[in-house]
């Protein structure tokens, strides 16, 4: 199962925007076994469109497009996609009426451009976009099958997990696949993987282990491949715990969240207070911590002592601790700690 | 003048890195008045890196390549240029010169592998590295030019600045362009056109205006194109000023840098002392203050009140001031500020 992604846009190639949709397409198209062969980006004009068309169609099993589908002069996908395929624009009543309650509800009034957006190539399967105007088309031609979804990245990534995951495993007769997620910190790649080297070195060949590094946090990703849903999510989950209890107190969570979205439900569910001392950071934990949705439930505030001055007026910290230990040291933190718990007065 | 950027490596197609090399190379080419074409992510295999050479060599002016010149195994681009432009590897005195020179520096022992990095292709150009060990190579066939340079973010980009704009400006005979950059904050996009409209519609042909916006603020991009080095300059920098005039205390810098750059050099002419009181951004304007190499000069700290009792207690915030106006209003931020000046004693 090899894939090809065909990014559209100017704004590609001149640098403007950092292409992230083809390497999320590649990510998550590893995930489901289909390795990306390639991936190109091209100007939106009907000359470069066909011209790739004409190199990868027949040539591979999937592409998938992406861009060029707005409402706008200078996207030329969905007219060059009818002329390829010998197909025309035609009037889709569902999308008409899905965009016409999207405007009504927004209490916006619809645009001949925006209607313009329900007209589909006759032959495509429409892909259905619920958070956008532009429908994802499905078409399929000399074993290969091209779809081509919007530009725009969460339109794109929803499209691509509510609606193509599936398809592609029925049509592709692909393996189920689960994934499971332990989140680990405070512990280095290869001493982690020191630990588990005997569950690793066990596990059958149905269930693969990935280390997902990234500063700080050691991501361990297991995946397991089946044809039953159910038995392979408790096979997974079977190792997973395996690999959670030898590794203890270094796991954080067993779901794909970050560090700071760990702490915060750890926090709603004691219903604690926190705040911070940075230092270094300069208030950059304080920016983690109040990203997630929800965080001023916990979340009071924080003392940023850039300066020892700061410490040692703000937090009370001994100026002879910051002599002997220095500022970045245990006993610092210590100091730098109960000056803060003591200001602002919460449970951590 | 069309480029062609080729990018290697299967962490760039699974999606473990996003490319940003070949958004850095789109722009830059732009600036050159080198038109980017497309741009393609390969794996590194010797049946890949030759199909898109087939592909696109004698069809466009230029093709850079990124990546596939490590010493290690998968790294399979040096042996597969040398096979399609007949030619083999031999040895440079003075690329191996630099490295072992490198390593005698970082006190590191040079291996087999490394000592092949001095191996280059006999008939191309060598496009010195100063950053690494992998040198960059300029082939020329068919009308086109073959720039081969290390997928590493910081030595492509330092080999493209300081070996490459030269070349290709005297190969492709390319004019000479000035950029100058204008940094406008607390002014939005579409009004500060109103108001240097007059100057942007009198601009003569040979300079051009770009708006380059992000969050909070809008960088304006002169760009003079001519022969000679000195008279561009001097063309640019009298409309910039005319710009500058106009919009006063809104430009913050007349060069590309960052507001909180622009912040750190002033406060270190004036030789004075900075905290913040931080509110719903948590933290994150100390973070942006701290990434400045230097910032321990004038940056003391911050107080982050998050929740309102922080407000109170620490900075002093009259809780009448809050429950009248609220916790985001100009007399809230007025009262934090008295507040964190008091608390850390800075002068702003």
């Amino acid at each position: 199962m090899q894939a090809v992604v065909i990014t559209i846009g100017d704004e590609i190639l001149n640098g403007t925007t950092v292409d992230t949709n083809s390497a999320f397409l590649g990510k998550e198209l590893a995930l489901l076994g289909i390795q990306l062969r390639e991936k190109v980006s091209i100007s939106d004009t009907d000359h470069h469109i066909r011209g790739s068309l004409h190199r990868y169609m027949g040539h591979t099993d999937l592409i998938i497009m992406t861009g060029g589908l707005g409402p706008t002069l200078d996207d030329k996908t969905k007219q060059t996609l009818c002329s390829y395929f010998n197909t025309e624009l035609v009037f889709n009543a569902t999308v008409f009426k899905f965009i016409e309650n999207r405007f009504a509800q927004r209490g916006l009034k619809m645009t001949e451009r925006n209607r313009q957006q329900a007209f589909l190539p006759a032959t495509c399967t429409v892909v259905p976009n619920t958070m956008g105007t532009a429908s994802g088309m499905w078409f399929e031609r000399d074993g290969t099958v091209l779809v081509s979804l919007p530009g725009v990245p969460y339109e794109m990534k929803h499209i691509y997990r509510s609606e193509l995951v599936e398809r592609f495993r029925k049509h592709f007769a692909l393996p189920v696949i689960e994934n499971y997620y332990i989140m680990t910190s405070g512990i280095g790649e290869s001493w982690l993987a020191d630990q588990i080297e005997e569950i690793e070195t066990s596990l059958p060949l149905d269930v693969r282990l990935a280390y997902l590094p990234s500063p700080g946090i050691v991501k361990l990703r297991l995946t397991g491949r089946g044809n039953e849903q159910k038995k392979v999510a408790m096979r997974v989950s079977v190792w997973a715990q395996q690999i959670e209890l030898r590794l203890g107190s270094h796991v954080f969570a067993n779901e794909n969240i970050s560090l700071q979205e760990a702490v915060g439900r750890r926090l709603l569910a004691l219903q604690a207070t926190l705040s911070l001392a940075e230092s270094c950071t300069g208030g950059n934990i304080g920016r983690l911590i109040t990203q997630i949705p929800g965080s001023s439930a916990y979340f009071l505030g924080s003392v940023i002592s850039y300066d020892n001055s700061v410490k040692e007026r703000l937090l009370g910290v001994d100026p002879d601790i910051l002599s002997t230990h220095g500022a970045v040291s245990e006993e610092t933190v210590a100091a730098m700690l109960d000056g803060v718990l003591d200001l602002i007065g919460t449970d951590y």
